[in-house]
């Protein structure tokens, strides 16, 4: 089942399922918006079926009448779970080995999410506009205290995000110890969230088993593959409710899907692609995006699951 | 004015105003949640004002019936703008001063803020379990890009936190870069959110010119003085905005008060005077909390104007 949000509706749009083709939805009776289904999951499971089985028939839409699946969470939680990525940023930059045995994370904002095909506003270019492709997962409740083995179950839903980033701004941030705030814009999110059934065999070991595939500007610029996680996502939700319960609609990330191929799968950001070049050159020539940039993103081999993501970077 | 929020009517809670010696409570027509009433800050100027009155003949009411003012928001963002706690745990800690000519600020957890008498749940005093006692605001919708200036402008209520931090956690994760997830659970909140006019003269050069004292098992532990804030609330809130729009309903925090004159008016967390311990003696000698201890938080010198949190610590 793929469950996605329409953006008539209010701020939190409305919630539809998809058809296999993607191309027709219907809405679900009795919950007009994601976040009220993830409330109350089990019980919507009969609501979301019939819409699945109406959308074949349904009403036809185009990409740009998507939001994101969750236009804004209570919770978003970001990895750094590819550990390819963290050993080339170390090398590039000469800086120590983050020191420790738990997995990377950090707390960012969730108070909206952007659509799809919207443009992405940010302030200047001068701040080093850069973007990260990761798949993510929305949960459940999440007991304080869960374990990885339960954690899974607490999957209900998986996408693919785009994790703006501001480069010039992260590494300042980074070292105060505070993690990120102005570094950490609003990320973008595919249109389509996909139940981990839906994946089928793509989606084992907490892990999505796909491609991620980034273009600039219209040109392939990676496409590292999801299997590489050095944590599995249920290990990501374990460490998140250590000392807090999770509410229904986290959204927990991978951090930039990045593989120890990258010479010929390519990088999922700008920066990964700067720090290869700084290793081999002594100096990265990539630059990072200009207003006016288009970076799309989408997985798999033939049609994504999550669908695209397409959008101009704009001055806001 | 101030608002408060009971805790019956679900997860959110009532939005009542709050009679002068903050023993009755009045619903506010037409917002039944303070959310919505900060959505529609103008709009609800009038009910609010009625309410206020109202209160001052209405409900009597007890410290148990009250839910933090907002039980969940979309965004909490909390500083350490004062610089005397800072110094000290550099000064404890021997390690490097933090890099920066920007306010620090992380991003926390904003699904559940816990009621100002309820317990607090936990998992392990193996964490180091402490307190900070902080001041917050709680703002209007802020445009990306809002200056300093202009910030002032956008908070409605000041509010009395105290930020739970687990210590034994915060040090390794703050080495990561990434900020805390683990060592910050959910804060607790005072009941009373006053609007800036209500403070008086405590309200100044976007600080909050009060003690905030705090006692630990009966004891009193410290009664810093919020005027010494190193950057105030307009500067913490232009810094929040300067890659994202704030909705309302944004928390922002203070970072733990403190003073210079931290001999004669004591700290409001257990870690500055372990810092100031280590350097007297060599090593701290007062201990984390343990489940079943006590900590009590209010401001000024008289009635708190945010009325007081009184909380147990237990085992979650």
């Amino acid at each position: 089942m793929r469950l996605a949000t329409l953006r008539r509706g209010g701020r939190d749009g409305t919630l539809v399922a998809v058809s296999r083709d993607g191309a027709r939805v219907a809405p679900v009776a009795g919950y007009a918006r994601l976040q009220v289904a993830l409330d109350d999951w089990d019980a919507a499971q009969g609501a979301l079926t019939a819409a699945a089985q109406a959308a074949e028939s349904g009403e036809a839409v185009q990409p740009d009448d998507f939001a994101a699946p969750l236009p804004r969470a209570w919770q978003w939680l970001d990895g750094s779970a590819f550990a390819n990525h963290g050993a080339l940023m170390q090398l590039a930059f000469g800086h120590a080995p983050i020191e420790t045995d738990l997995p990377l994370m950090y707390q960012g904002m969730s108070h909206a999410f952007i659509a799809p095909t919207a443009d992405v506003p940010l302030p200047s270019e001068a701040d080093g506009i850069d973007f990260e492709g990761e798949f993510g997962v929305i949960t459940g409740d999440v007991p304080m205290g869960c374990s990885a083995d339960e954690a899974l179950a607490h999957v209900r839903l998986v996408v693919l995000i785009n994790d703006w980033s501001l480069r010039a701004i992260a590494i300042p941030e980074m070292k105060t110890g505070f993690g990120w705030v102005q570094a950490k814009p609003a990320c973008s999110v595919a249109p389509f969230a996909v139940t981990p059934d839906a994946l089928g065999d793509a989606w084992r070991d907490g892990r999505v088993h796909l491609p991620l595939t980034v273009e600039v500007d219209g040109k392939w610029f990676g496409s590292p593959n999801g299997a590489a996680m050095g944590y599995g996502f249920h290990e990501l939700i374990a460490h998140a409710a250590r000392t807090r319960s999770l509410p229904a609609g986290t959204i927990i990330g991978s951090g930039t899907v990045s593989n120890a191929e990258h010479e010929t799968v390519g990088s999922t950001c700008l920066s990964e692609r700067r720090a290869i070049e700084m290793i081999a050159h002594g100096a990265p020539k990539t630059p990072f995006l200009s207003f006016g940039s288009r970076v799309a993103m989408r997985a798999g081999e033939g049609a994504s699951p999550f669908g695209a993501i397409d959008q101009l970077v704009v001055k806001g």
